[in-house]
C-alpha cells in the first residue's frame, strides 16, 4: 500500500453560516474518535469560544457527546444515519442474499452503492475465517480499484468521464497492480461494462480478489453492488461469478416487484 | 399490537439558535422517507422562507438530498452515523459472533446498546427462513418489553428507576404478555439480574420470543447485548440460553484483550 483509500475528504471550505459551522465540525472529525476542543477549533478554523458555544449545541442534540476529555459523535447521528431510508431499505431487501453468499463462501461479503465516483459499503458480513480487509460499513473505498466501484464507473458514463478527466483527483497507486493509467482504465471499464460484473485483481490490496455483480431497481438504474471479496488463494473467481451475479439477480428481481 | 413500538420520538421543543433550527429539521424527518417543504416546515414550526434556506443549507452539506418532489435525508448522514466509532469498532468485533449465532439458528440475530430506557439495534442478521420481526438496525424498541431492553434495565439501578417512576413515559401495552404493572415489571427485572441474561416472552410481539445475553467492556460495564429472536415455535430457550450467552461471553473476552 502506497497510500490510504480509506482517506477522508476535506470540508470544501470555510463556513459561513452558523449551520454551515455546526456541521463543519460534525465532518471535522473525520475517522477520529474523540477530538479535544482545541482539535476541533484548528481543523475548522472556529475561534475556541464559537466552537465551544456550537457544540453545546450539538451536544443537546445528541449528535456530539461530551467525553471524560473531550468530544465524540453519537447516537442521534447514528440513528439518523440509518434513516437514509432507500439505504435501510436496501440492506434489509438484501440481507438473505448477502447471507446465502456468506454461508457459501465464509468471505467478506458487501453491498454497496456508488457515491460519487467512490463505492461506499452500507453492509458488510464476515466471519472470523474470513480474509482480513479494508472496507468497513459506512466506509467508501475509490471507485477505480475496486471491484463494486469499477463497475458503477464502468455502468455511467458521466461517472466515468468525471474520473477519467482528473477532475475528482486522478488515479493513485495502491498496489502494483492498481489500474492509474486512464487509458488502461478506460479499456478495463469497457470490458467491465461488456461482461456487466466487475473484477478487481489485487488493485487496492495486495493479493486481495473480488468480484462485484449489479443491483437494479425496478426501472433497471444501477443502485447497488453485490461483491466477495478474499484472498486470492481462497477465491476461485471463475466459479464464484455465476454466485455472486445470480443472488444480486435474486435481489434486483425482488426489489422489481416491489417496486410495482 | 396495541401500539407501536417504532413511534418516533417528538423534537423536545420549538428551535432557537439557527444551528438548532437546521438540526430540528434534520429530526423532522422521523420514519419518514420524503418530505415535502410544506410538511417540514409544518412540523418544525418555523416559517417556510427560513425553512427553504435552512434545507438549501443541508443539501449543501450532503445531509439532505432533493428528490423530484420534495427532500430526504441523504448519504452524508449515513456516513457520519457509521463514524459513531464505538458502535463501529463494537459491530466490527462481534460480527463473527453474530455469524456464528446466525448459522446455528437461522433467526434473527441482534447486537443492541442501551439508549435510554430502551434498546437500540446496531446489527441485526436474518435469512430467508428467519421470522419476520420489528426490530430494525437504527431502531429502538422499548426496553421493557424486549429481552436486550430488560437485561439493560436489570443490570442499571438508575435506568430502571427511570422507567418505573413514570418520568419516561410508562408502561405501553404491546401483547397480552406485555408486562404494564410497575411491580410485576421490577420482580421480572429482578429476576432478570439475579439469572444474568433476559427473556422476552411474546412481551413486544405475538408469539416472538427472545434471549439476551450481556456485552461487558474490559471495566465490566455492560456496553451492549446479543439477541436471538423468533417463533415460539421454533426456538428452545432452554437451549438456546447457553448458545447466546456464550458468544456473548466470547465477545466480552476479545473487548477485554483488546483494551489492555
Amino acid at each position: 500500500m502506497t497510500g490510504d483509500p480509506h482517506a477522508d475528504r476535506e470540508p470544501a471550505g470555510p463556513p459561513k453560516s452558523v449551520l454551515a459551522r455546526g456541521l463543519t465540525l460534525l465532518d471535522a472529525f473525520g475517522a477520529d474518535e474523540e477530538l479535544r476542543l482545541a482539535d476541533l477549533a484548528a481543523r475548522t478554523g472556529l475561534p475556541k469560544p464559537t466552537t465551544h458555544r456550537l457544540l453545546a449545541e450539538l451536544v443537546a442534540w445528541g449528535g456530539v457527546e461530551r467525553t471524560g476529555t473531550g468530544y465524540r459523535l453519537g447516537t442521534t447521528l447514528f440513528r439518523l444515519g440509518q434513516r437514509v431510508t432507500r439505504h435501510q431499505r436496501l440492506r434489509t431487501a438484501a440481507m438473505p442474499y448477502l447471507e446465502d453468499l456468506y454461508e457459501s463462501t465464509r468471505e467478506n461479503v458487501h453491498l454497496a452503492v456508488p457515491d460519487g465516483v467512490d463505492t461506499l459499503f452500507i453492509e458488510k458480513l464476515a466471519g472470523r475465517a474470513s480474509t482480513p480487509i479494508l472496507s468497513g460499513v459506512g466506509g467508501t473505498l475509490p471507485g477505480y480499484c475496486t471491484a463494486t466501484g469499477k463497475l458503477f464507473l464502468a455502468l455511467d458514463g458521466d461517472r466515468m468521464r468525471s474520473l477519467l478527466s482528473g477532475a475528482s483527483g486522478g488515479l493513485q497507486r495502491f498496489t502494483a497492480r492498481t489500474i492509474v493509467s486512464p487509458r488502461r482504465l478506460y479499456e478495463d471499464l469497457s470490458e467491465t461494462a461488456g461482461r456487466g460484473y466487475g473484477i478487481n485483481l489485487g488493485e487496492a490490496e495486495d493479493g486481495v480478489v473480488a468480484v462485484a455483480a449489479p443491483v437494479r431497481d425496478a426501472t433497471g438504474e444501477v443502485i447497488a453492488a453485490i461483491s466477495v471479496t478474499g484472498y486470492v488463494r481462497r477465491l476461485d473467481l471463475r466459479r464464484l461469478t455465476p454466485v455472486v451475479r445470480t443472488a444480486a439477480r435474486g435481489l434486483t428481481a425482488q426489489l422489481g416487484v416491489r417496486a410495482r
